[in-house]
């Protein structure tokens, strides 16, 4: 099984608010099931997440009541993003059923709980697609918060310990410093907690807020001796599709198990 | 607080497939909000949760592979319907926030399993307003299962212990005959469970496979010495809200507490 998260960044246009993408949203569930793998499913909020729950700081847990009407419009946002991407998941033959942390898991300051994956194990023992989100999320100490894509990944890292974990993205990988202002900068095929140490600290990757440092380290934390795990472009025609399929693409893969 | 059940026959035409009834789920979520009360919503499935379920017999659980995209598919048909519904009590001014029991709970040979309902009580507490409804749920024995949005309001009446529970639907309440075949039939506006012996079995009531009886002994089953549990007509315009207010109105009230 292989754990794939589509990125807020290529699913969405995270300039304009509640915009999908659905010409490339489309593509790369096709090419997740020509791949003809096993999937679990992971997608970020893009514009339909971030820009109101920035716009309240949901992130931060409750500080006031203008909060909770916002709590629920992004969670209702969220679910609309989200039944896009289940559609096109039916539509490509994948039987995809969604799983939104909000309405079955807690939080307690800020780290997502999941002592219960019956359903999410259920659904995948059936041959159903499980497809999880970042969302608002209740939180034990701070009554809510916001549980990202990335933090639900090592989660179900834990839970499935798939063989791979895919993070799609709309860059080729992670560079030794940021491509924007470098046009002479690198990309590094493989990263490891030492090499890590090495890189520039202000890269900007995909929907990061802690910039490309957060990023890298989620990734290694989510690596063990068996499996790798992969940031590559899914904005490129089938690269994604190669890569499920076992070929070598460009990317940037974390290795080394974790710290 | 009071726990309001949308049926499937309001707030859907029953007769095609995937219709929803906008203009009068639009008036009862101003009705519910106008009358100032602390609700949790339950919604039925109607025509984009019944045709599709039966067609494919999932009532019954897992048999063969081609109910696997059944089942997504009408996971995804009744998370459209929510989030139509949802819209409308944003719209309305409620926070609501979905909780559908395919992706947050389990059921045991047809048996809904609610023992962790921590999101559902931290929703509340944070002044939002849980809707729950009819769903495909995972089953333990039989691989998964359909819940309907009267066994959801049983295990809420247990959760929330709520001062009523309302049933709304397209009928004025529960009658002595079918009044669609006896136009002298008269409506009870009081069951127990002695009354209820005394009434013809073979009324239709709203969407109840089982007949008014299983309706209304499931409305007994939850009531208490302090708990009514009322069936009234939410096609009429300003009912539920009389009710909801206090007002007698039109209506078939189940009283006695369970058996």
């Amino acid at each position: 099984m292989i754990l794939i998260k589509l990125g807020g960044s290529i699913i969405t246009d995270k300039t304009q608010y509640r915009t999908f993408n659905r010409g490339a949203v489309r593509r790369l569930c096709k090419e997740i099931k020509d791949s003809g793998i096993d999937a679990v499913i992971v997608h970020g909020g893009g514009s339909f997440g971030h820009v109101l729950a920035k716009e309240h700081s949901l992130q931060n847990g409750y500080t006031e009541p203008s909060q909770i009407p916002a709590a629920a419009k992004v969670q209702y946002d969220m679910r609309e993003l989200n039944l896009m991407v289940i559609s096109e998941l039916l539509d490509a033959g994948m039987p995809a059923v969604s799983v939104p942390p909000g309405s079955c898991f807690m939080m307690d300051d800020g780290k997502l709980i999941l002592d219960d994956p019956e359903v999410l194990l259920s659904a995948s023992r059936l041959g159903l697609t499980p497809v999880v989100f970042g969302d608002v999320v209740f939180d034990r100490r701070k009554g809510f918060g916001i549980c990202s894509g990335d933090q639900i990944m090592e989660v179900l890292c834990r839970i499935y310990d798939p063989e791979k974990a895919v993070f799609v993205s709309d860059v080729d990988g992670l560079f030794d410093k940021d491509p924007k202002k470098n046009p002479g900068s690198k990309l590094l095929p493989e990263v490891t907690w030492d090499l890590l140490k090495t890189v520039s600290s202000d890269i900007s990757v995909d929907d990061v807020t802690g910039g490309v440092g957060a990023k890298m380290e989620s990734m290694l934390r989510m690596t063990s001796s068996k499996r790798d795990c992969v940031l590559v472009n899914g904005s490129v025609e089938g690269r994604l599709y190669s890569l499920l399929k076992g070929d070598k693409v460009i990317s940037t893969t974390a290795k080394g198990g974790s710290k």
